[in-house]
């Protein structure tokens, strides 16, 4: 497929859906030239969001964070995690009880703040566990889950409550070359020895599509077919905006090499409407 | 877990989703009992949708089909079919050039008959398939696909285009003991020898829950714990509704039959939040 | 990888294990220069056997079928094929009842013709199955399977027996640029929607590999090592080869081609010990 | 099923395969009444092996762990592990370089003493991996893989080299109650992370029944149906022997309950000759 000019074809849409890594920053900060495209998408009148997965922090943390690294404007309510997802779904689903995690307390505090009670899978009392009514694999950068994954799979083989996994990418980036395990796979393995099926948030699930699409229509009049989902992973970003039916751009500054774009398109057959270098081109 | 009486649970609820086979209907005709228990839900003010996994008519064929059985006042606009979400996602993302499908000729009419053209895959000729553009695996129910299916995977192998699949159900009921591979398990089979993703509609998939959520609320103001998604199959159904966020209920009228229910529920992980025998208890 | 000459390769090893088609033959008959490759590696008196995922014809009937396309001089038993393997597992497993089976009546007719009775699933009485005792999945070139699918699926729904398949491989070439789906493909369908555990063989599985080298061990003294597998398909011939322990070359005159050779072999981690353009060469 | 005398079945074979855990001993020690069995047999004429998947000790010191727990009278020779096929894999097919491995020293001394060299992930500099020709995932009792685990994941994405896992158990059992996760789960998830084949060693695949066969042969003349392989788990010691040809026996006293037997053996397809409630009954 031929590489566009990414501010060509944004222009054409009534609003841009940006994955955060790979799109908006890596391993090193802010990709240069990014605040640029994004004030000359405002100046176009397009809606923007972000929808990144991620369990870590609240929308308020990751607006700050933007911030910092030097990416200004961009509101809490414009930045839509799997988190978010989690902490709706238990709110909406999990009434009564409490809700074991398997991760860090920072992520388990915005998570889980609200209504029932949480506790860390390491402070449970296997023989004490009538009272959990539900689990949560959190975000778990930094965080040993050496010991933890073991209870954890002893608590789920000998209980059976809903499970919902935060954040369903098996690994993040740590430097240019290197990544680590991530809670998503954590989850897979835990499932595979279970033979049960989790609840899974992030991309390429639909919820962050759906939610997005829902509070955006709540400010105007946005078809699916008006609406760009940016990314630079084909089976997150592409693969879960082409199930909602958005029109899907790979970028070519993170996951995805340039080499390797033809290639990977043609063997997994998930194949985004357009491919540019990066949001700056 | 308990088994309780469905009315009582039902009128708790603004809204109520039902699966069409195991739930209202079965390879006999319609259930006994059901049409009082739709009156009465209907006297409660409670809104109803059917969402079934079909792709084979269009909502006003199914709305005949359920008078024919002797289940009159549904709207068609009240019963949402995994072809509708199929056909929509056509609509929005393949803009040109002819789709290809395999199925019945009287599946593609309603699917496919707006906008582009449309050609079974047994009359494409293998050497000129440069207009081919997009690739749907319609309802088969009495279609012989014992040639076409070898057509759709040379066709598949050399063209890299969207693939979409109307039905992702494996397998139908024919007689009480007997069933048939359905499209949604021939689709399986060609992804897995060409190592491909397809789009997949249908439960658990949360297209159609999507959709009938959006258009209930055009109509009023409901929320997600408000409404109660009623089915017959763990993987589609409660997996699909849990992951949607609405409450579930199990009926023990189809699939899933009493004496294996509460295994099924620890071995799959899936957890209903009820579990009644049918509808009319 | 480089590429090397397979004669200077072959010359270091007691024993040859070739695959048959892609290696010796394609769609079109012999692959030129075959027979003299042969003749060479005979006289230099490196012991032969060639290993093919078939469950349609006896040895006997192989060594015809090479010999019309003008490869003479391979012993029936030097002609080791996934179908005698089944064979040879049904006779020592199961030793009493009926032995139902889908695909035509010549490959039944030498797989099943010792010992126990057997029937076409197409001929059976569904309402009497009590003496069915095991099932297999013959090969089936031409065969037309759209009945007798549905037919396999309800008998094995509710028939636990040991299920058998005599060829593994999903599909099967027929021309240049076509494939068709192969019994191994329909038996995977057939696992996939009754969630069971059926018994393949065919490569990647060790039983013919294990049989080869067993029969070799009876004739003179061979160590793992000093065996050559010659395949053109990563995912049976050289995985299976590199489980086994002995060593693999790749030749590229069949399912894998000299441009997809080295990212293939990259992506899936099967690693050849040697790659060839063919055994011509 | 009916439950069967193990010992009026075993007298009728000429050899019995053994798993270890769950068959002769427990978390707890020895079962009780094993050595009276295990002498019953040796008393008559029949053969023993036992088949463990086990990588983290050499025959020998097996052996002496058996004594320790009062079961006396097996030579080292009688005991074949995973531990020993992956030696063995790897000194037929890896010839030049350095071994890496996750793992503990320990398990590493007897797996990859002989011949090339070795290094623990941990020690390697991912900057200097020239010299690693293969990885092995070796057994991990007690062996905190937290970080280690990252580091195989980012060699392994950079470096195509042959990967292999040494017990593919996915858990272990540590009390009545609870398991830990194994390096077998592990190498499912790097497997899964970087869609690579890895080569397994252990139960269900074949390479300790062919080990045992060929050396059982070496002794005495014995054919597949005169050798029982007796063990608790349904996905390896019995799929692994019917997949091998061998006669199957279930016992209760391990990883299957007498309540799930029937319904586990029904769900998975996978079918023993016998049940028996222990092999001392």
């Amino acid at each position: 497929m031929q590489h566009e000019s990414f501010l060509n074809i944004a222009v054409k849409y009534k609003a841009v859906f940006l994955d955060a890594y790979g799109v908006l920053k890596n391993y090193k900060g802010l990709i240069a030239g990014v605040p640029d495209t994004i004030d000359f998408l405002r100046s176009k009148g397009i809606a923007l969001r972000i929808l990144t997965n991620d369990a870590s922090r609240s929308q308020e943390q990751q607006a700050e964070g933007f911030c910092k690294l030097g990416l200004t404007g961009f509101e809490p309510s414009e930045i839509i995690t799997s988190g978010m997802m989690a902490k709706m779904f238990l709110q909406q689903k999990i009434l009564s009880g409490k809700i074991a995690y398997l991760g860090t307390e920072n992520s388990a505090y915005y998570i889980l703040q609200s209504g029932l009670e949480h506790i860390a899978v390491r402070d449970i009392d296997l023989e004490h566990v009538d009272d959990i009514s539900a689990f949560v694999f959190l975000d778990d950068e930094g965080f040993d889950w050496n010991i933890d994954i073991n209870k954890t799979v002893n608590l789920l083989r000998h209980k059976n409550i809903p499970i919902v996994v935060a954040n369903s990418d098996k690994l993040y980036p740590v430097s240019r070359n290197h990544v680590s395990v991530a809670t998503g796979g954590i989850a897979k393995l835990v499932e595979s020895m279970l033979h049960k099926k989790f609840i899974h948030f992030g991309k390429p699930d639909s919820q962050m599509f759906m939610y997005a699409f829902a509070e955006l229509n709540r400010t105007g009049d946005f078809n699916r077919h008006e609406i760009l989902m940016v990314g630079d992973t084909l089976h997150t970003d592409i693969l879960g905006g082409n199930k909602f039916g958005v029109k899907t751009t790979l970028v070519l500054s993170g996951n995805t090499s340039a080499e390797d774009a033809d290639l990977e398109i043609n063997s997994s057959g998930i194949i985004p409407d357009y491919i540019c270098r990066s949001i700056v081109s």
